[in-house]
């Protein structure tokens, strides 16, 4: 890399910071290769250090002076992750008037303040990233606001609280009230000690909020959005829902109408049928409806340490991209800059590793299985299941899926089977992936 | 605005060539409003410029002098929509070497000669997007190059051909053997006459080489791929997969591995409780692991005129707020320039429209249900369904789902039953959305 690196402050080490920096440092190779420069954490500042200072040592400046950080001249982007409203903005906005670009996952802040900041970073000429702010990972926030530009879109509908959709799922899958799945969200760690924000619907509308200012262009306006949690839900709904085919979620809604917007937030029956209504536990999803693309659908984690990293490191990058604009250094596109592809070596299908279904005939007599099994660990290739079913006149259908084996041995091993005297046909042979 | 429009050419006139017109067209004003200026067609190219000419009559210049377009000095963006290799790769160069940025939809394109393509627009500080030319109007593109750049992405598994997945839709939901679906999907303008690209797999693996290159930083090298179609897919085996809990889709694969790339695409069970196997029909999915965010899909509609037109235009906006860099036209932060924002209302809960689920508790006796049609009647809420359930000494549970209404007249109404006599309890009331 030619260019000097871009030098990131850290607000705030808690979960999200501390995702953010192993993020950073671990695929700090990659990372560059896409930014077209490094990206350094410089300076870390919170307001309980100790932690911060047992991960850095001497390495890095660690202390409490978050002021210090927003007016640093040495730090070009400063990453906002103390949350909260009130100490938030000021420093945000102090961070803009000193001329930083201003990442953030705060959607409490936005929700709230999100007007006042980006006309002030508008005013200055920095940028103000927030694809953290609303589920998690998942680029939602470039989706809308890049990837859809070409529609008039109609709605927005989301899972986007992970709280409530894992009680929900809960509720349903194992028939248990509300409160007793909250004790257990809250023990797991899906859910606060005081969960009122992320159960009455709160954190949803935040997040809706600027869903809808990004689908309609439309200003923030969390004050008029309707919200309704999931408290008073009762078991016997959600099996009634069932019955009719309908799965109760947590939805955030953003309707376009002829007189104006619906903005509201509340439990909701979507049919079973629909891929939000298969979205469970904690993971958000949002389904986006546009008059030229149709119904397009997003889907990810939406917090945790990693995930909500991932949507700041993008936002770094974005940054970083954008603050370095001449063509070269403009997004690249394969992704990484073209200087810096790598050459790894595509494989052969042979040495490819995934699991197979395998299906054949056999002669129905003692020592099939035997010779068949033999054959297989012969090939280190190890059997999930394998099921045996009569075909009438002493022959049976085979059907075996195994776990994640070399094509090439699978292929040897095929040939072997199908030699074998008592294999009345030859092997069909599909490829299993459990994509986890 | 103030800038001057952004002007485009148009190489094709075709299904695409069309939708990205009209989508240009009729979203015109809010388009503008996220690109920061006009983006407008000045000129058609077409080889069979008669369609064309029945659309633009004198308004615009069409004809069938395609070289004449990528060279024409008042274009600043050239969209390709001609399809093929040859003549589309020799128009892309020239374009390129005009200082001309290119949009275009051609997959198979840029699999064969897309190293060449972008080495040469590097070098002439131009732009070619090609988000049209995977998973239709889905934002992939954008969302690894982009939205995952935090990420080592260790696999990238995509639905990304619709012809096969409604093939493969049909056959296991209707027990068909797979030449009947494919006459089917022909006559229904699923499949082309020559189905060979796409039942073979080989679209497929021009888009999964793309996405291989975007995920992990590597040159395109469509001629490493293995394809392997869904022709000698048999009924039995759906069936089969069915009942051991998967679904059989065919995936393009991408994955990393310490020795290699691996890049395949091939039917595939995957286990039915993913989200991916429940994409059905000419739908597009791709799931994308990555070491931050964990697993994470997009979902949309892979072909058409409109759905890949959202794609088209959306890179031309990309394209238009790249050219003008300047920090009034960077992406603005809420999808729209800060200036176009617009002051819809947010309309207050009762003036939504939602369908809606009613439970409540009545005595069993007649004239109950004539009570409560008359009240829904007179609000103007019509019912979809309504269910009676006993439960026991004399009373009943019903259960309403109703068309979409007001909620201000649900409100009233539901006022109106609690205080019918024969109503025992309060009615549960859950909003309901089939998300169409």
């Amino acid at each position: 890399m030619n260019l000097k690196p871009i030098k990131v402050g850290l607000l705030g080490f808690g979960v999200v910071g501390g995702g953010t920096y192993s993020v950073l440092t671990r695929n700090a190779e990659e990372i560059a290769r896409r930014a077209g420069r490094d990206i350094e954490v410089v300076r870390v500042a919170t307001r309980t250090p100790s932690k911060a200072k047992a991960v850095f040592g001497e390495a890095l400046p660690v202390d409490d002076d978050l002021m210090g950080l927003v007016s640093d001249p040495n730090i070009d982007i400063v990453v906002e992750l103390i949350g909260g409203e009130t100490l938030a903005r000021e420093l945000v906005m102090q961070a803009i008037a000193h001329g930083k670009h201003v990442v953030t996952a705060n959607k409490a802040l936005l929700a709230m303040h999100g007007n006042e900041i980006f006309a002030a970073a508008s005013k200055k000429g920095v940028m103000v990233a927030f694809e953290a702010a609303v589920a998690g990972g998942v680029p939602i926030v470039k989706a809308i606001r890049e990837g859809l530009t070409a529609n008039r879109i109609q709605w927005v509908a989301g899972i986007i609280n992970g709280t409530t959709n894992f009680i929900l799922s809960e509720m349903r899958q194992r028939g248990l009230p509300f409160e007793t799945v909250l004790s257990e969200a809250q023990r797991l760690g899906y859910a606060e000690a005081d969960p009122t924000f992320d159960v009455e619907g709160v954190d949803a509308a935040h997040k809706l909020t600027l869903l809808a200012s990004l689908a309609f262009g439309i200003r923030i306006q969390f004050d008029k959005a309707y919200v309704e949690g999931i408290t008073a839900l009762k078991q016997e709904d959600i099996t009634h829902a069932e019955r009719l085919g309908y799965r109760i979620k947590l939805l955030g809604i953003a309707k376009r109408r002829p007189n104006g917007i619906e903005l509201r937030v509340h439990p909701t029956l979507v049919p079973a049928s629909k891929l939000i209504a298969n979205v469970e536990g904690a993971m958000n999803a949002v389904l986006v409806k546009g008059d030229a693309i149709g119904e397009t659908l997003y889907y990810g984690a939406g917090a945790g340490a990693e995930p909500t990293a991932s949507a700041v490191v993008a936002d770094l990058v974005d940054v970083t991209r954008m603050h370095t604009s001449d063509p070269e250094n403009r997004v690249p596109h394969l992704a990484f800059q073209p200087n810096a592809l790598a050459d790894f070596d595509i494989l052969p299908i042979s040495e490819i590793r995934t699991s197979y279904y395998l299906r054949f005939t056999v002669e129905d007599r003692p020592g099939v299985l035997a010779d068949l099994t033999r054959i297989l660990a012969d090939k280190s290739i190890s059997i999930n299941s394998m099921v045996q079913e009569q075909k009438g006149e002493g022959s049976a259908a085979i059907i075996i899926l195994t776990h994640e084996a070399r094509e090439g041995n699978v292929v040897d091993a095929i040939r072997m089977i199908e030699n074998l005297g008592f294999v009345h046909s030859s092997v069909t042979r599909i490829r299993l992936e459990n994509l986890s």
